[in-house]
């Protein structure tokens, strides 16, 4: 077999629907035989590549997901294995390098795509402007005093903050208990927003304080942002300057 | 005139060639009478939307630019103020909104992209998998000191670290600065990465040492990313694991 055959593309999609995707994602989808991923993103671009092999696998079964796309790009088929948001955020192309030995064959591309941070951003205003600090709230696979430590530091060096995974149905409190901390170096009145299913039918985002964010009710789906000392709200929108004169 | 004629989409482009972009920047664009941009990224889009009006500003000229794509929307244009990589991650669209009070009548839309860190890491492996902090290295709008203690505590937190702007003529050795900075925290041996002209001619990338770093030589073009205590070297890429039982 060629070993050009034996392609692995790691797709980000972005956040919501197909208009988050970049153009190099689309041409990968295109040139694939085969389309790997959880099927809530497998069937996002069903209805836009019908042709193709699809292959999905349920939540949690990652490491089974990456295999099994690995496996059929080794049977020298050009596979695409979708993520939501980047792959590269949280996403599969950390565990796809990982398993890489087991098929040395395959060659893997990694295709960008936008995280929700970036999305939410520009639902929200402008927060991002300035550094910032990415963190999720997910202990399934990270200690919670580290993630703790990382809230405590991110918020004492007056990053902008952004929280993926901030709830649970087995974590409802958390997104309280990283407000929490955060209140140890930031004011109650710091500038904060939320967006739920980004770029998807219901979405929805609101700019509140961070007072007022650690008794909000969220979920697995909503991206959370905490400003810095600098954020403001600019009619209605959520902006951190970033210092030029006007 | 109808309010709904005052139009500014805020576009960013992606890093490089218009593979980058988003289906939503394309229809962006499209749908625009004018461009407004730095007149690199407008002369990046100017082939394939030759028929647009185009507006270029020199560069540290961004207020003049902000100001100018208002204008023009403000007088019935729709109107793409276009800028590399993400527009809401040290980009126009923080600006765009603290100008808005000049011109009450635009509706502004930002149009998420593909910035720097996302492209970067898709060309170094997964380096971005678990939290990361992106600091800017330019003291042009911000204080050195308040880079220098984000770096300490960033470092402190064991975050992946993105750089932006590790160097220009005037800031020869901040680079250097930043790695003995965090390597206060982190190990000498600590796997970082750095991409120069992503998706562009020229695309050149590398795998070192935080070490090895600390002496290399690096332009504002490039973008630094420095591993947490997990990351490490698979296949000469740079991943960092997220905690998959394999």
């Amino acid at each position: 077999m060629n070993e050009t055959q034996a392609r692995l593309y790691i797709v980000g999609i972005g956040p919501g629907g197909r208009d988050g995707m970049t153009l190099a994602a689309v041409q990968a989808l295109k040139g694939s035989d085969c389309i790997v991923g959880y099927h809530v993103y497998t069937e996002l671009v069903q209805g836009d590549y019908p042709d193709k092999e699809y292959y999905t696998t349920p939540m949690k079964k990652e490491v089974d997901r990456c295999r099994q796309a690995l496996a059929l790009a080794d049977q020298g088929k050009t596979v695409s294995l979708v993520c939501s948001g980047d792959a590269g955020v949280y996403g599969m192309s950390g565990l796809v390098y990982q398993l890489q030995e087991e098929y040395p064959r395959v060659h893997i591309q990694v295709v960008a795509g936008v995280t929700a941070a970036l999305a939410g951003a520009a639902v929200l205003g402008a927060p991002l402007i300035h550094d910032f600090a990415l963190i999720s709230l997910s202990d399934l696979l990270t200690p919670w005093e580290k993630i703790e430590k990382r809230l405590l530091l991110a918020a004492e060096a007056d990053f902008v903050i952004v929280l993926y995974n901030p709830s649970s149905k087995k974590r409802h409190d958390y997104l309280q208990k990283a407000c929490d901390l955060i209140l140890r170096h930031q004011s109650p009145d710091t500038v904060c927003g939320l967006v739920e299913q980004i770029g998807r039918e219901g979405e929805r985002s609101k700019v509140l304080t961070l007072k007022q964010l650690r008794d909000e009710q969220v979920n697995m789906f909503t991206t959370v942002f905490i400003g810095n000392s600098q954020t403001r709200v600019i009619e209605g929108r959520m902006v951190t300057p970033r210092g030029y004169e006007l």
